[in-house]
C-alpha cells in the first residue's frame, strides 16, 4: 500500500538545536517499571521503538542525585551508571533515532527511602504521600550544589550517548517546577516572589546545560503548562503561559503537557484523543523552537492536523508507542490498518507504579523484548506440523490465533457467540470502555488476511467438535464467569441469605438482565467493573448503594491514575458510598453491611444486590477433555489440551492477551516450568571503594 | 563484669538434626528490604548478627519459583542465585553461626508482578490484596512439580552453604499453609478435606527435604499455631495443636508463632514482651524436637524463664536482633546495661514493606553495614582535635554525643530542659509509646561512662554559650515543632478561621495544655501522633471527631503492620471518624469538613481543634550562628555549624538517630554530597542464554 502524500509532513526531518530528528515521531519520556532494576529489559524495550521508526526515543526520568531519588527509575548519580544507559543509547542509535534523557531531581516529591537523605525543596514542606518526613529549604549553597549535580549529570548523559538532555520541570514533581510554583515556593530571596524570580532556577539550569553539553546535545524543557486547578496552579492563560513566554527561546525544544500526572496520563474512560490540545496550543505562538505534546495520538489524520494546525512540531507519544512500537513505520508504509491502537487503559502506568516491568493490554511483547526475546512484529515461523483448535475468541483466543497464524500454523478459532471478542466485546459496551473494542478489532483485522486461520463464530467447542476438528492441539480459551455467591477477597465462604432477594452479577448486567429500584452494589474486585456497572445502573434509573471493604472506591485505580476521578464520580452518582465496609448478609428487602474494622452492622434497604467480587474459570471443556483416555486422545488426533487466558486464571485483559501470546510462542518448544526467561541479578561488587568525604558538601549535615 | 551463672543455660549448644547451634540465640527469618535488590547489604547485615553471637542466623523468605514470587526477597529459582547467597553464608560461618534459609512459595498471596505467571493455590482463589488476578487450583501434576521445585531449591540451598533448610508454612502466606487451611483448601482429593489430607503436602515437603539434604542440613518447619480468628483459622487448642501433634517428630526443628504477620509482628503499642507464649507453649509438650519462638525478647531473665519454664529451646528474635545484633554477646559477657533494646515500633517492617533497605530506630547502623561500612559496636577513633558542642539532647543529639564519645571526641551536650531526651521523653508519655524511652535510656546509660562527654541539662544553647564553650564544631539538634496553622500535605496555605476557636498542637498536649469538650482532631501526618493524642484526649473526657484526608486512619501504619488495630481503636474511641475528609475552615463553635473528592462540606460542632499536620524545624540558633562573620566564628573558635535530626528535616525518630550518627561518623572527613555510599547495580548479562522449553511443564499453558 502506498502512503498518501498528506502524511508526508510527518516524515520531515526536524532540527532540535544541534541535532536533527529524522521525522516528527517523538517518544516522550515515560516510566516503565524496569529502569535501574531491569536495565537490560529497559534498553531492549527502547531499542524496539527506535526500530519501529520513532525519530526520538527518550528515557524515563533519570535521577541525578541521592537527595531526590525514585528507587526504580534509571539514575545518573555518577559514572558508575553510564554503562547500562550507554547500552540503551547504542541500540537506539543503531536504528537511526535520537536518544533523549530526562534528568530529574524529585525534591519533596520523594522520601529518599534508599539514601535516607533529608529531601530538599524551595521551602520547608512535608514530603508528598504518607511517608513521614519533611523537606528542608535549600539555601544558596544548596542551589549551587544542585546546579553542579545537574551539570555533571548532563555531562555524564552525553558520555552515555544521549542526544537530547532534558530539564524536567513538569508534573509538580521536580525541583525546578516546585521553585516555579507559587504554592510551593515561599522564598523571600531572588529565587522566590515574582515569577521572574521563581523561574530563575529553571533559567539557570537551561543555561548551565547548554553551556555544558549544548554544542552537541539538544537541551529540552518538559513543562506542564496547566495544572487544572485554576489559579492555585499554572494555567495555560496565566502563569503557564508566562513561563513559556519568558523562557521561549532559551531551550532547544519544549515538551509540554498538563499536570499532575493523573491529568497528563488520563485514561480513555475520562478523556479522548487530543485532549491536551486546548492547553498546549498557545506554546507555538510564543516560541520559534520545536514543540512536542501528547494526547494518546493513534490516528494519522489527527497527527497531521496537529502539525498543519500549528499546535505541535512533534507528535509526542508515550502510551501509543507502547501499544505499537512500530506505529511510525506503519504510517510510513501506508499500513494504517496494522496500527495497534492504544486503548488508554493505563495498565502500563499501573504496573510501573507497582514497581514491576510494565505491561500493555494491546502489546503482549512489551517488557519481554530482552528477557524472552519477543519482538512486537516478528515471530518465529512454525517448527511443527501441529494444527490448533482454539475454543473461545476472547482476548486470549484472538491473540493466540493471530500469533499462531503469523507463525504459519493452521488454526481453527471457534466461539459459541456469533459476535467474536468475548469479554472484550461485552465490556466495551459498558460506560467509558468503548476503546476496549480495539483489542478485538485489531486482531480480527489481522486475522482476515490469514488464510491459515479459520474463524468459526457461533460454534461452541464441544468434545464432539474437538473430535471432528482433527487438530493436534486444543487451547481452551473459554473465559471466566463472575461468581454469584459473594466469595472473593473478603469472603472466602458464600454469603448467607442470597436466596432471599434478587442477585445480579456483572455477567447478568452485560447480558442485559438489570435490577431495578434500590440496588446494593458490592465491590470486592477493586478495579473498574463495579464502578462502570454503577454508572450503567444509575443511567437505568437504579438507586445505587456502593459498598467496598477497601478504604477507597476501586482501590486498584490508584495504580491506573484514575482513582480520584472514579471516586468522585461514584460519590456524585451513587445514593451512598460505604468504604471499609462489607456486605455481610442479606434478607428480603434488606442488605446488612459490616464495618471491616469493628464488625458493626448497619442495615440498608435493598431491592437487589449486585456482586462484583471475583471470577471463576469456565473450564468445563478442559476438564471434560482431561477425562479422555490416551486412546481417546489418539483417536481424536489430539496430543495436548491446554487452557489459556481467563480460563486458566481470570484476571485483567492484558493478562489474557499475554497468555494467548505465550501459548502461541511456545506451543512447539513447550514451556519450561523452570525459570522461563533471562534474569537480571545484582552484581556483587565488594571491591568497590567507599566514597571519600568532602568538606564542602551541599547536602546533609 | 561477670555473667551470673543463671544465664549459662542460654549458652548451651543445642542439636538440630545433623547440625548443632552453639547457643540458644536464634535469629528467625525476617525480611529486610534488601534481599535480591541489595544482596551485598543483606549479606553484611546478616554477618554482623553472626559476629554478635547469634547461634543461628536465618535468611528472609526465599522464593523458590517464578510462579509464587515476591519481587524483593532473596530467591533460589535456580543456580544463578547461588553466588550472592553463598556470600551471606560464608560470612555467617566465619563467625561460627549456623545459616538458615526459609524456602517459600507464596501461592495466591502474590500476583507475580514480575513473572506474569498465573498464581497457584490449593483451590481457585482471588489473589490477596487489590491487584487483579485469580490463582488457579493445582492439579496433581502441579503438586508433583511444586515438590520438585522445592526439592531442587533445597539442594541449591545446600550448595549455597545453608545449614538449616526451612519449609515455610506460616502467616497464611505460603502454599503448604494454604493447603492446611480449611478456609482456603476446598479440594476433594487426598490433599483436601480432613486435616490429615490437608497436611499431606506439608508432610511430603518435610520428607522430600529430609531425603534431599537431611543428612547434612537440619530441616525446619515454620508454622503459625494460632491465627487469632477463632474457629475460622488455626487455634492453639484446635487445629494448630493438631498439626504440630500430627507431624511432631518429622522435622528437626519447630519455629512457631502466631498469624497473620500483623499479629506475629505486633508492636509494643499493642503487645508486651513474650506475648506469644500463651499460644506456643503447648508445642514442646507434643514434640521432642527443639522449638523456637519469638516475642520481642530483650530481657535475659525472660529468656531464661522461657527455657527453664519449658516453653522454648531457642530464644527466637527478629526485631531484637536488628536493634542489637550483639545482644547474645552482651549477655554472654554480662554487659546487660549495654543491651540496646528493641522498642517494638516496627519501623523495620515499614521500610521493608515500602521496598527499601530497612532501618531501625535504635540501631542506626543497620542497612549501612556494607554500603557505608558501619558496624553497630565499632567506630573509628577520632582523627582530629575537634571539640563538639551539641545543642539539644533529643534522639539526634544523644546519638551524636554517644557516637562521638565512643570515638574519643570531647563533647558538650546541652539541653534547655532539665530532663534529657527531647521528643523521645515527651512522646514516651503518650498512650502506648512507653518503650520509646529506651531510645533515651540506652544512650544516657552509655554516656554516663564516658568522661569525654559533658552533659548540661537545663542549659539552653545560645550564641553566648557557643562563644563560651570554645568548641570547634557546633551541632544544632534543637528539634522541630508542630505547626499551628493547618499547613501540611493537604493544605499548603494556612487554614482560615483558626483565630475563632481554641487551637491545639501535639506539642500543647504533650506539654499538658489540653482542650475540653468537643474536639476536632485533624490528622494530616498519618503516622501515630494523631491517634495516640486521640487516646489521650478521650481519656481526659473529650469527645473526639477524627478527621483525615487519607482514605484510612493513620495510613502510614499499614507499613508498620498496625493499621487494623489503630483503625479499630479510633472507631471504638472516637465520637466519629471521617476519612477522605479535610478540615477546611473553622469558625467559633464550628469546624467545616470537606470531602477530598467532591469538596462537599459538612459542619460539625467544635469547642476546639487539634492540628497534627506537619512540623517545622526549630532552627533559630542555626540561622543566628549563620549570620556570624568569619571573624566572629574565629573569635569563638568555631569552624563549622551544622544541623542534625529534626532541626535539619523533621521526620521519624529513626531518622533523627541516624542523622546524629551520620554526623558523628563523618564530622572529621566531611560528608560528600556526591554518591555517599557504595551501590549495588544490576549486572548487564546479554550473553545469558534463553531458557530452553520442556514438554512436561507443570505451570502455565
Amino acid at each position: 500500500m502506498v502512503r498518501p502524500a498528506r502524511y508526508d509532513i510527518l516524515f520531515e526531518p526536524v532540527r532540535i538545536g544541534p541535532v536533527t530528528a529524522k521525522n516528527r515521531f517523538y517518544q516522550v519520556p515515560h516510566c516503565n517499571g524496569m529502569g535501574r532494576a531491569y536495565p537490560s529489559s529497559m534498553a531492549a524495550m527502547r531499542a524496539v521503538k527506535a526500530e519501529g521508526g520513532w525519530g526520538v526515543v527518550c528515557s524515563e526520568q533519570c535521577d541525578i542525585h541521592h537527595s531526590g531519588n525514585h528507587q526504580r527509575e534509571i539514575r545518573l548519580w555518577d559514572a558508575k551508571d553510564i554503562p547500562y544507559l550507554a547500552k540503551a543509547t547504542d541500540l537506539i542509535h543503531e536504528h537511526g533515532a535520537l536518544a533523549g534523557v530526562e534528568l530529574a531531581h524529585n525534591g519533596a516529591h520523594v522520601s529518599n527511602l534508599e539514601s535516607r537523605t533529608v529531601p530538599i525543596a524551595p521551602s520547608v514542606e512535608a514530603t508528598r504521600g504518607i511517608f513521614p518526613g519533611t523537606a528542608r529549604a535549600m539555601d544558596k549553597g544548596d542551589i549551587r550544589a544542585f546546579r553542579r549535580w545537574h551539570r555533571e549529570a548532563a555531562l555524564n548523559a552525553r558520555r552515555a550517548g544521549f542526544d537530547i538532555v532534558y530539564i524536567y520541570a513538569g508534573h509538580d514533581m521536580t525541583l525546578p517546577v516546585n521553585f516555579l510554583s507559587r504554592r510551593r515556593n515561599q522564598r523571600t530571596d531572588e529565587y522566590g516572589g515574582s515569577l521572574e524570580n521563581r523561574a530563575r532556577l529553571l533559567r539557570e539550569l537551561i543555561e548551565d546545560t547548554k553551556e555544558a553539553v549544548g554544542d552537541t546535545c539538544a537541551v529540552a524543557v518538559r513543562f506542564s503548562v496547566d495544572e487544572l486547578m485554576g489559579e492555585r496552579g499554572f494555567t495555560a492563560d496565566g502563569e503557564g503561559y508566562d513561563v513559556v513566554e519568558m523562557l521561549a527561546e532559551l531551550p532547544d525544544l519544549w515538551d509540554v503537557n498538563v499536570s499532575n500526572f493523573d491529568n497528563d496520563g488520563a485514561t480513555a474512560r475520562f478523556t479522548d484523543e487530543g485532549y491536551q490540545e486546548q492547553y498546549v496550543k498557545f506554546v507555538k505562538s510564543v516560541t520559534t523552537k520545536p514543540v512536542v505534546g501528547v494526547g494518546r495520538f493513534t490516528s494519522p489524520d489527527t497527527m497531521v492536523s496537529m502539525i498543519r494546525g500549528g499546535t505541535l512540531d512533534f507528535i509526542g507519544a508515550a502510551r501509543p508507542s507502547i501499544a505499537d512500537p512500530f506505529l511510525p513505520r506503519k504510517i510510513e508504509e501506508g499500513r494504517f490498518d496494522d496500527i495497534r491502537e492504544c486503548i488508554g487503559c493505563n495498565i502500563c502506568v499501573a504496573y510501573d507504579r507497582a514497581g514491576a516491568p510494565f505491561r500493555c493490554t494491546q502489546n503482549p511483547t512489551t517488557g519481554e523484548e530482552w528477557r524472552r526475546g519477543w519482538h512486537p512484529e516478528k515471530i518465529e515461523v512454525r517448527t511443527t506440523n501441529d494444527t490448533v483448535l482454539i475454543a473461545g475468541a476472547g482476548p486470549a483466543g484472538l491473540e493466540a490465533a493471530r500469533a499462531l497464524g503469523q507463525r504459519g500454523y493452521s488454526v481453527i478459532l471457534a466461539d459459541s457467540n456469533r459476535e467474536l471478542g468475548g469479554r472484550v466485546t461485552r465490556e466495551s459496551r459498558l460506560p467509558g470502555l468503548g476503546t476496549y473494542a480495539r483489542i478485538r478489532d485489531w486482531r480480527l483485522q489481522q486475522l482476515r488476511s490469514m488464510r491459515n486461520v479459520q474463524l468459526l463464530p457461533g460454534n461452541e467447542v464441544t468434545a464432539d467438535l474437538v473430535r471432528e476438528a482433527e487438530c493436534s492441539l486444543v487451547a481452551v480459551a473459554t473465559g471466566a464467569g463472575w461468581r454469584r455467591d459473594g466469595v472473593g477477597r473478603h469472603h472466602l465462604a458464600p454469603l448467607a441469605g442470597l436466596d432471599r432477594l434478587p442477585v445480579f452479577t456483572p455477567d447478568d448486567i452485560m447480558d442485559g438482565r438489570l435490577p431495578a429500584g434500590k440496588v446494593v452494589l458490592f465491590d470486592d474486585d477493586h478495579y473498574y467493573m463495579a464502578t462502570v456497572l454503577a454508572e450503567r445502573l444509575v443511567t437505568e434509573g437504579c438507586e445505587v448503594t456502593f459498598v467496598t471493604p477497601e478504604s477507597m472506591v476501586a482501590a486498584f485505580t490508584q495504580y491506573t491514575a484514575e482513582q480520584r476521578r472514579v471516586g468522585r464520580r461514584m460519590l456524585e452518582l451513587c445514593a451512598s458510598v460505604h468504604t471499609s465496609t462489607a456486605l455481610s448478609r442479606t434478607e428480603a428487602g434488606t442488605a446488612h453491611l459490616a464495618c471491616v474494622y469493628t464488625g458493626r452492622e448497619t442495615a440498608v434497604q435493598a431491592d437487589a444486590v449486585v456482586l462484583a467480587t471475583s471470577m471463576v474459570p469456565r473450564d468445563g471443556l478442559y476438564h471434560e477433555l482431561g477425562q479422555w483416555t490416551p486412546e481417546e486422545m489418539a483417536q481424536a488426533g489430539v496430543r495436548k489440551v491446554v487452557r489459556i487466558g481467563d480460563c486458566l486464571g481470570p484476571g485483567i485483559i492484558a493478562a489474557a492477551v499475554h497468555s494467548g501470546h505465550l501459548f502461541a510462542r511456545t506451543l512447539d518448544t513447550g514451556l519450561t516450568d523452570w525459570t522461563p526467561y533471562r534474569r537480571e541479578n545484582v552484581e556483587l561488587d565488594w571491591d568497590q571503594p567507599f566514597p571519600a568525604g568532602s568538606a564542602d558538601a551541599g547536602v546533609g549535615v
